[in-house]
Formats: C-alpha cells, structure tokens, sequence
C-alpha cells in the first residue's frame, strides 16, 4: 500500500498502539498574524486582507472552511497578532501579542518576550484542542507577507541563499520575487550572528524571533505542544513547514509527530520538506494557505490508520498464499 | 488551487453546470474475472485467489471495503468471468460470461461475442448505479493475473514493447516479471495481424478479445456507459487504465468523463496515462488494485466540486483587491 503504509506505521508509533486509533475528531488550528517587512512592498495584497480573510475563515466562507466541514473538522481561528480589528461575534480567539510584528529589514520582527508568548499560544492551542477531544491536529495561518518571514525562516534555519526559497507567494510577479529575496537577504546579513545561528534554545528563538511572525511561532509551539500529547499534526504549506524547521530545531524529535499534508508549490517548502525529512502526501500544486492543503490530506490519513485497524489479513479471510511460499 | 481547479472544471464540463454539484453518492464497480493466462506462470498466486477475494471484497473485509465505507461509496461486485465457484448470499452479481478466459498464448483470450458481452456488462452496470442515483463511478478489479493482461492490452494498444510496460503486479520477482514479458510479448506476435491493429470498433474489439480479460472488458464498457450518462468515472490502477485505453479507442471523448485517481507504480499505468492525457490526483505508490486508490480520491474529486460550490468569493467576502488592481 506504499505511502499509506508508512504513514498507518507512522500514526501506530505516535499514538503508541496498533492498530492506531482513526485520527479523529480533527481541529485545525488557524494563526494570524500581519507582518511588518509588508511595508517593504513584498505582496500584491493590502495588509488589511489579513483580518478580512480572518473574517471570512470563522464565517465559514474561505476554502479551509469549506474542506473543514467536509472532512467533520473543527477550525480554530486564533488572533496571535493581526493589525487590523478583528470583528467580535465570530468567535475567533483573541491571543494578539502586538498589531504585526515589526519591519525585519529594520531591527527584529519580535522581541524575544513577545516571541515566548506567540510560542505559548501555540502550546496552550494544542492543548485546548486536545482536552476537547482532538486526536489529529491540523495547521492552518493566515497573513499578508507570511510567505516573506517563512522565506527568511527556511534561509536562516537551513542557510540556503533567500533567492533560492522565496517564491511568488499570493501571486507576486518575477520582479517582486526578486525584491522579495533581496529583502530577505538583507535582513538575514544583518540579523545573523557573527559566527552563524547558534543551534541552543536561545539562540533558535532569536532566530525566530529576528525574521518570523507571531503565527510562525505559534504554529511551533503548536507542533510542540501536540507532540508532548503524543498528536499528530498534519502541516500544511510553507508557513508551516517553517515554523517546523523552527519546531525541529528546538526538538528534533517532534518531526516524529509531523505529517506533510501536501508539497506546496513555493520553492521553499521543498527546501524544508527535506531538511524536515518528511514525504508529503499530496502534490496537488496547490499554494493557497489558510491550513486547506492539509486538510485535504485528512481523509489519507484517516484511512492510513482505518487500513491497519479494519481490513481482514489473508489469513482471516480465508485467501491462499503464494505458490511459492507453499 | 492547482489541480483542485482544473478538476473541478473538468466536472463542471462532465456535468454541464457550473459550479457542479457534490459527485456523490459514489458506487464503485468491482468486476472481478480469471486468467488463462495463468497457466503460464504469471503469478506467484495460485487462481483460487480471486474467488476468495471476491468473496472478502463482498464481506466487507478487503481494503476496497473499508475505504469505501470510509467515503461512504457502494460497492457492486460483479462477477464476470472469474473461475472458482462464488460464495451465494454476498450479494455478489452474476454476470459471468465464462469460467476465465482462454489462455491468450495459446489463442485469443475470448470470443468476439463473449467480448462484447463483458462490454455489455459494464454498460449496464453503469447504467444501474446510475439509475440508482450515484453521481460518480468508481472503477474496481479483481483476477489474479489481470496485470499480465492489462500489459499486453497496453502494449498492443500504445505499440510500447512488453517489456518496458509489464511490472511486478502482485508480487512477481524480477525472473518472472522478465518471464511475463515474454509471454506477452510472444502472444501479440501471435495475435497482431499483419499490417498492425487497425482502429475501427471492430479491429479494438478484436484486439480486447485477443489479450483482455473480461474485466477489462466491463471496465471499459462501465466508462463508456457513465460517459453517456454524463457521470463521472474515477479510474483506479493499471487494469482501470488498460480498459481506458480501449474505451478511448472505441470513443475518443470519453477521456473527457475520466479522472485518473492515482499513479499506481506498475509501469504499464504511467505509459496509459499518458496516451490517455490523464494526471493522476494522487501518487502514493500503491499497487493493490480492488479500485482502493481511486477510492482514497473520492473526497478530492468532492472537495474538488465543492469550492466551486461554496467558497465565498473576494467580493463576496468583502476582501480587497490587489494594490496593483488599484
């Protein structure tokens, strides 16, 4: 059954049990969070659509929330730091650390304070989440420039050049892609220690805390917090593949309880894919965000798990061997 | 969205009506037939195989059963060639044209007549699962050496020599795929005429009938009687592709009807899939057959319709637009 093979194993060693449980109910964990290197001119988009697809999502009219009701998942919009006024009665959480962070090209996106707290949020998600009953966890993030920070992230983290993992994003054209990793490279020459990112904790959220954005961190706390419960997290795009390598660097074991929903087409989540080691399930060349490429891959690893616990050996069912086995 | 997009585009064409409605509810045809074939040591798995899977897939404990219920699909077993002798109260449908088809390295696997009659089979159990509501078919298969015919339908089909189009199937070693490939390879030196295949209905009918197998027969006919429907037909492995191939002989537009749902990785199903201009929605390097991977597509193909259904549009949602659309 190759892939889904790996992954029914993959759920077996996680959960601790085989056959694995079904990974469900499901929650998919929305971080928001604006960007301060958006004044730079790196997205096409105002910032202000940022809490207007913050609206959308907890209304239920954005694609994560439409694949959501199709799969029987719970969305959890989680305000961790958007600018603009989130409007109340949706019931999205309200965790906002600062409206955005600041201009990374400019001095650190987040104070390292304000990036412990994002991580908090992320950890304190995951588990609400799971002491309601979740037993498979999700990734979603929303936030004009999002692309920009996880861009920066993936070079930091991994030390490939910014040209190399930065893409179009929410649908820059070649000349803003250009800018894009010209912003980013410049940042990173002047965030960067002297002698490299040092791989202790400190040193990682500095890292984070110097180039990403309060959903890249809380999306790692996330990952963290599902991983200490014995969670799975399906990721879903560059965002979160990211704050994963982020995750990864202050845990190396939470890659153990990561599955890559999907490759998406940004250059940079292949780049962290790798580093991550994990094999994503789908190739839909999908780059939309919002948490709704790995809620497409719900159902696949629903099955994954349904496959071990359901599904009669030969032996049970009465079916011959192989001729040449006797 | 990617691929998500142009499928539901495809559907909204299959259904004539846009945004489409939900492919559901999903039947998927299992028709399962044996091998003459066999008798040449195709197969590490003796013939009984496939009655005995019949009757697993018909008692809910195959691999096909369990995705299915997970996606909330009917499974039609049909009966239409195999071998042994069928289990009765399993609701298994008797359509069975003969006990297995002749050996095709001894002579044509079936009769014209007895070909024609497998295409009706298929025909009319499109047509019932229609009648019965479904929106979306699903094929299935079942025969132990249906890989052995599937690679000479391929071959004789695309002109492609046995060799690069003969994999493993259930489990052959590397001496008995190269043994495989050579059966075939020697049969359609047999069955070929001399100026090649000829494309008119009856020169396809006569190759189906020289190196199918009754199931790939039905299969064929099951596409070719959703396509008249306006239904959709969800294609799972090899064998699925193989009957494509002969359905898009017989009737050039039905591709338009078709979704690949996976890549199986028997080589044959990559080589099909491109004479049929299909890209698969998943990869995941499965090779069992029963229809299991196309059913683990189901909910994209769904989701897949269902973002043309319901996502808010940007206006809608009252998202701005882009700074350089002012």
């Amino acid at each position: 059954m190759g892939r889904l093979e790996s992954l029914g194993e993959q759920l077996a060693g996680v959960y601790a049990v085989c056959p694995p449980p079904i990974p469900a109910p499901v929650t998919v964990g929305v971080f928001a969070g604006d960007h301060g290197v958006h004044a730079q001119g790196v997205s096409p988009w105002p910032q202000e659509v940022t809490v207007q697809m913050v609206a959308n999502v907890a209304a239920g009219g954005a694609v994560v929330s439409v694949l959501a009701r199709q799969v029987g998942a719970t969305v959890v919009v989680c305000d961790v730091g958007v600018a603009g006024e989130v409007p109340e009665g949706l019931g999205v959480r309200d965790r906002r650390i600062a409206p955005g962070t600041a201009d990374f090209s400019d001095g650190p996106a987040m104070s390292v304070d304000e990036c412990e707290l994002a991580l908090a949020v992320g950890i304190e998600v995951a588990a609400s989440s799971i002491d309601a009953g979740a037993r498979l966890l999700v990734t979603g993030d929303l936030g004009i420039g999002n692309t920009t920070a996880s861009a920066a992230v993936i070079a930091a983290v991994t030390g490939r050049p910014a040209a190399d993992v930065t893409g179009p994003g929410a649908g820059s054209d070649a000349e803003m892609v250009a800018h894009k990793a010209d912003v980013i490279g410049r940042a990173l020459a002047r965030h960067t220690p002297a002698g490299g990112w040092g791989t202790d904790r400190d040193s990682v959220v500095a890292l984070l805390a110097a180039v990403g954005g309060f959903e890249h961190a809380a999306l790692a706390g996330f990952m963290l917090g599902a991983a200490a419960r014995r969670t799975p997290v399906l990721l879903d795009g560059v965002i979160a593949c990211s704050a994963a390598l982020v995750a990864q660097a202050l845990c190396p074991s939470v890659t153990d309880y990561l599955i890559a929903g999907h490759r998406s087409s940004e250059p940079g989540a292949t780049v962290a894919l790798d580093r991550l080691g994990l094999e994503p399930v789908l190739d839909l060349g999908l780059r939309l965000g919002e948490g709704s490429g790995a809620v497409l891959a719900v159902p696949l690893v629903q099955a994954a798990a349904r496959m071990l616990a359901e599904v009669a050996t030969f032996d049970s069912a009465g079916v011959s061997g192989r001729v040449d086995e006797g």
